[in-house]
């Protein structure tokens, strides 16, 4: 059986990206599970492995990008735009990050990797270079020609799913809504499936405290909620809710679901970023391909200087390696069994 | 130098309060700190103690209550209703709880003691019995005649003042003006002085995410929250924000800061629940007096079985008896220095 296919974009090469998935790549614990190819400017990538002592990856020759995919770690190399700066947001920068999400997705469209890592991009950046994303995953749903993405975010025994994120509380609470909430849940059942391999226990938090106590605090737990669990059901997903999110973020901790789906980002990324500070993993819902990244900015203060933090990074690209690694063991049983009960 | 006196409420008889005031006051560790007077029906505490082979503090007579107050355990008994039902919400057993407070309350307007713990009631109970009160703290606010009150909840690392708690998500954004937020910091700079004896850091969180990112995410953090604190910094109180709320809980937890002002319910209690699960305490502010309560509700479906967890009744009590008695200390510090200067 081989073993899945990863692309790595190395972000912003002026700030921490390359070293995050240089480190990564240099531990034994995530650079097995996969054939990982780094896409991303060979700049960045030999600066940071000579400044820190991490080995470098074979340097691909720029040529057919798919055809040039080899089974050990490699750097697919996307245009080296002289002059980025180390250390603090460039036009550069964002437009070497760009590039390599652009490679990235092309090799994705092909289907010549099995899922994407993606380093940190820098808003500011983006914004200095002119693009019209304030961050990488609007910048992909925009390339991917897909809307409605969620987000996921897994540390330590959680796995939250977003129904809002990046929006006003009062702009979310508008956003709350029975369709946008159970195209949350069926996003949640989904990456369950691919994460567990098995159907998930989904458990959906309440909007207003205590759920809402039965429509004395707030109705849209009854109205909008409630109902959203209940199509849910009807599908066939295995969800519960509306819950009072203050003792079922406990309880998931304790095991006792697989999945919470929260409403508005701080009640979902509390949480999450208090049980595993070092090593959050998002996971964007909604795009064609599985794609992960670490909770890690581009940290241009700390570029090069070899003290950021790779634990979320490793642990992206280890999720990655194996929610593909299992899909690619299941499809292979698949053809094994259509080849055997082929005539 | 005397030990603080505490007075406890035993709560409502037919639910756990009185197992968990006797399991706390047997606990060597919380039993010693302080003078402790059990405020409420005899019956409960009669039967609980026979069930579950606790000691039963002597029970006084029903006459002059501020004179009876002797410093060994003790009941202060409260007309025992006839007929409590045990495991179930029930008037009678609203009527024992609320009595309870009444007596409570005589006292602790009489200085005959520094401050209360309340063991919990029900809420269906109170609805029951005919009482206007949704709950404990509003029955206190009423019959303290005090408005405006803020919940503070401790559990583990944390301490975390509201400025809403029990209402809809929606009407808790209306409610964050610079007003409440301000009162709110000057309500936790004071318990702070009182709990740790020195002025705290107070540490205030935003509404929207990444605390709106300058406006760009929701107006009322550089409407409400950075006015208020402002004006408290101008008072001398040591504040900060408004801070990211995913951020600010992990470097809390860390002890980066002695308090954090939360804006609504869930905010707070999801760190605080999930890192102090069975230990959490919630203080109340802006009361006359100092006001402790456990994070356990009458929990009908256990009393009498002796499986309530005590952590968080025990915490409570032993809140209670460190500040009173801190406050104890330095007042007769004040003293002796006042009869040291006498001529």
């Amino acid at each position: 059986m081989r073993k899945p296919r990863v692309l790595v974009t190395s972000g912003d090469p002026g700030g921490v990206g390359p070293e995050l998935v240089l480190r990564a790549l240099a531990d034994p614990g995530v650079g097995g599970l996969a054939d990982f190819t780094v896409v991303g400017s060979p700049a960045g990538l030999r600066r940071d492995a000579a400044a820190l002592g991490l080995p470098l990856p074979r340097i691909l020759p720029v040529s057919d990008p798919s055809g040039a995919l080899v089974s050990d770690p490699s750097v697919m190399p996307v245009s080296d735009p002289s002059g980025v700066p180390v250390g603090r947001p460039s036009a550069e920068g964002a437009r070497a990050a760009v590039e390599a999400v652009r490679t990235a997705l092309r090799l994705m469209a092909g289907k010549d990797a099995d899922a994407l890592v993606t380093a940190p991009v820098s808003k500011e950046a983006l914004r200095l270079g002119g693009y019209p994303w304030p961050g990488q995953t609007e910048m992909l749903a925009d390339l991917s020609a897909v809307g409605d993405l969620r987000v996921l975010l897994m540390a330590g025994p959680l796995r939250v799913v977003h129904v809002t994120a990046h929006r006003s509380l009062r702009s979310a609470i508008d956003a709350v809504t029975r369709a946008s909430v159970l195209r949350t849940i069926e996003l949640a059942d989904g990456i369950g499936r691919r994460l567990l391999g098995r159907p998930p226990r989904v458990a959906v938090a309440g909007l207003n405290p205590h759920a809402g106590e039965h429509g004395i605090l707030g109705d849209e737990d009854e109205q909008a909620i409630r109902p959203a669990v209940a199509d849910a059901r009807s599908r066939g997903i295995d969800a519960s809710g509306p819950l009072s999110a203050d003792t079922l973020f406990p309880r998931a901790a304790a095991g006792g679901t697989d999945l919470v789906v929260a409403m508005y980002h701080d009640q979902g990324h509390i949480p999450v970023k208090l049980l595993g500070p070092d090593e959050g993993v998002a996971v964007t819902l909604g795009l064609p391909f599985l794609r992960m990244s670490p909770d890690h900015g581009a940290a241009f203060d700390i570029a090069g200087k070899g003290v950021a933090r790779a634990g979320s990074m490793k642990a992206a690209m280890r999720a990655a390696a194996e929610a593909a690694g299992r899909e690619a063991a299941e499809a292979a049983g698949h053809d094994a069994a259509d080849a055997k009960g082929a005539p």
